[in-house]
């Protein structure tokens, strides 16, 4: 019966940092035409809740302390439910092409002889402090932005930006490797002033925003408390409020807490 | 009668890069609340289209030649259409807050007393190269990703950031400044065979996708021919192609050409 539907295909769907109103309408679109969704643990869930009857949901999540789904295996998965004929939508958090390894998964199709496109989703690096009332470049603060991982700590370049003070790093993955990174910048001379805030559960009602400084994350136990996932902001936007969630609408309130250092 | 609708407000909406299906949902249901819609060149002009009858279209794009309404105008007609009672949507190309000079609206509604919020678009940066089918970060070519004008150049670190080969950069607002940016990198001993793509009207179907490297653009007549917008990449994943706009869908074509030179 499968056979007769004609070819099948994957479609990479950047599902955005989490607010479900944050995934593009193209992305929406191929929702609403999937005959399998391949999801991951980030991402717009609830956008899962809503999907048609019959649509079926492949969780290849990674719960911390559980084993993850291989990238190998979700990439077999992909082309084999393409290969039976089926239209493929594999949800991700954030963008594809940022952080997420989108590139591995459309090589895997492509190699495989499976169409594949990439529908670009809303980045967590940029929308995340955004929800925090931080815009990521700013007149007179920041005039460009690094996007950056936890795993492997800062370039020395990247600390060097940090330490002339008109950019802002944004680190991904960040929490277990931040007091590391911050100590690293504070013996290349950056200003323990330096403004770091940290945005746990961003653009979700859970969203919980702290405002630090480089000097105060340095020490491990005041970044312990610190949830996953989390998007870390490093220089003087950090400092920023300009109105995060619920400016405008008093449904969706935005909590803040100060780091209990 | 306008005062009987109660108090206006601003939304800030990231149209993201030109595709009109690269909108949100938040986004998209912003516009179809509007009263007036204030527009830029650059973004998702075809929205424009779908307003509904009696939307107001107030247009500030900045055309090369003309003049450009100034941004403080911009401010007041913010304000002063939401003092109005209307809703008004601020529609943005990419991102307001990635050099979109969203702080700025944000602050001047703020300070006036008006309800304002602002909904993420998708980033030209990241999304351009995708529709060129270049992934922003790549496992094995580049970990972190760089954001950044063309105004001032590339910072010494950025440069040096470039040089060590791990990092992408993406220039926006970059054309007339290419060539220069080229030659401070080779006078920085960045390899010369470094690629470059240049992506003008990225997303639209009139997309251009040129591939080069960097010593080819240190010459100015090189990159004479490239118009605006267009989205630089510095950095080995501007030499992949893992396929763009059309990859599974014929009619969205991605043209490609070689710089002539």
């Amino acid at each position: 019966m499968t056979a007769s539907r004609g070819p099948g295909r994957v479609i990479l769907v950047g599902g955005g940092p989490g607010d479900p109103g944050l995934i593009t309408v193209a992305g929406k679109q191929a929702l609403e035409a999937a005959d399998v969704v391949v999801a991951d643990r980030l991402g717009p869930r609830a956008l899962l809740a809503g999907l048609a009857d019959g649509v079926e949901v492949i969780d290849v999540g990674k719960v911390s302390g559980n084993h993850p789904v291989p990238q190998e295996q979700i990439n077999r998965i992909l082309v084999d439910r393409a290969r039976r004929g089926d239209v493929v939508v594999r949800l991700k958090g954030g963008d594809p092409y940022v952080l997420g390894r989108g590139g591995e998964e459309v090589l895997a199709c492509r190699e495989a002889g499976i169409a594949v496109e990439v529908i670009p989703g809303i980045t967590s690096a940029f929308a995340v402090p955004a929800a925090a009332g931080i815009p990521v470049t700013h007149r007179g603060s920041s005039g460009a932005v690094h996007v950056v991982t936890g795993h492997g700590g800062l370039t020395g370049a990247q600390v060097e930006s940090l330490r002339t003070g008109t950019v802002t790093i944004v680190v991904l993955m960040g929490v277990g490797a931040l007091p590391g990174i911050a100590r690293a910048a504070l013996a290349a001379e950056v200003d323990p002033a330096t403004p770091v805030a940290v945005i746990e559960q961003g653009t979700l009602p859970e969203q919980v925003v702290t405002r630090t400084t480089l000097g105060e994350v340095a020490d491990d136990a005041a970044c312990a408390g610190f949830g996953t996932p989390a998007v870390i902001v490093l220089g003087r936007v950090a400092a920023l409020d300009l109105g995060g969630r619920g400016t405008a609408d008093a449904a969706a309130t935005v909590e803040s807490r100060t780091a209990d250092v």
